[in-house]
């Protein structure tokens, strides 16, 4: 399915060419981590969601320039300081998330707990645990939907309405955390892009 | 190159068949994180090294019993306890690495510098910046050589010898320092699996 595609995470280099809206914005923000920059907020229906830019995106370069070493307010002025009309970037797709395909059982479970999106315990022999789901890791993505700033009862509700198999994306906790730090939980799930994948 | 295959981390999920030796041993000590269980040494020469196990793999089922929520010493006693004939692992490949192929420039270097196998700084432009190399990772492999317990001069000689482009394998160091956790380097240096990939 289309979900499953755009669950995959490849690790690899692609070339983004974002243009600003009106507003001269382009509806992300960026935050540095271990000497690299990634992307932490896209808001829906900006030229960054529309380009396909995602949670934990790594920007390697903007417009030519290296990132390694910026920390977050450099890279969030290069954004401001671009010309609005081409803003091209190398992006390394999300080092940090991987991805993990589980059945679900004749209960229609896949066997682990979430609570504030993050992943706190395994069912004993279920799907989860067959398949080494790990706890202190957060949920990013169900099927190649974007569930960061979801309620947890709309995350098992994408996770319920899906087919048998179900494809989720994770991030261990402490890098999670990190990426969210001074982003308040209301504004991502309020502009957050949450859509789900055309089938 | 052989190499560079063996460098390949895939997530995927295998099956391991080991058998002990004449002293009753594997040849592995294990580590519970995060709810999971992960190979954190394996001694050279031994059932487990020639099987092909490496440091990260997550241990998923022993002889058809799951894992998911053991702690450290009930895995360990799992071992000790299973048959010397037959013991049959499912193992997930490596879940916190992933791998980063980058060229040497001109003068045949790739850019960051490491302290205690751990990456702490990326040279400004170099190919590791371009590539998006991060600090607080830990170097795993070098072209598909474990170089984990290698002193800082072996593991630069390893990225020298090697040809233009170079493939590293890397964790978060958070967790590499998690799994080794009650491991002594010294013991690490000692008896950890250095062979070099033939090619």
């Amino acid at each position: 399915s289309v979900g499953l595609q755009r669950a995959e995470v490849t690790h690899g280099i692609r070339e983004v060419v974002l243009c600003k809206d009106a507003k001269g914005l382009v509806g992300l923000r960026v935050r540095a981590v271990n000497k690299g920059v990634f992307v932490s907020l896209v808001h829906a229906g900006t030229p960054a969601a529309l380009a396909g830019l995602r949670f934990g995106d790594q920007i390697l370069q903007l417009n030519g320039q290296n990132c390694a070493g910026w920390d977050t307010d450099k890279a969030m002025g290069a954004f401001k300081k671009a010309g609005g009309e081409r803003i091209a970037l190398a992006v390394r797709d999300r080092p940090f998330e991987r991805t993990i395909t589980m059945h679900k059982d004749s209960t229609n479970h896949i066997g682990f707990v979430v609570k504030n999106g993050k992943i706190t315990a395994i069912t004993k022999d279920s799907s989860a645990a067959r398949n080494g789901v790990l706890t202190e890791h957060n949920l990013l993505e169900v099927n190649g939907q974007n569930v960061v700033g979801m309620k947890d009862k709309e995350i098992s509700r994408a996770i319920d309405v899906g087919e048998r198999s179900v494809t989720i994306t994770i991030m261990p906790s402490f890098l999670y955390e990190h990426m969210m730090k001074c982003i308040s939980s209301s504004l991502v799930s309020k502009v957050m892009d949450h859509s789900i994948p055309d089938v």
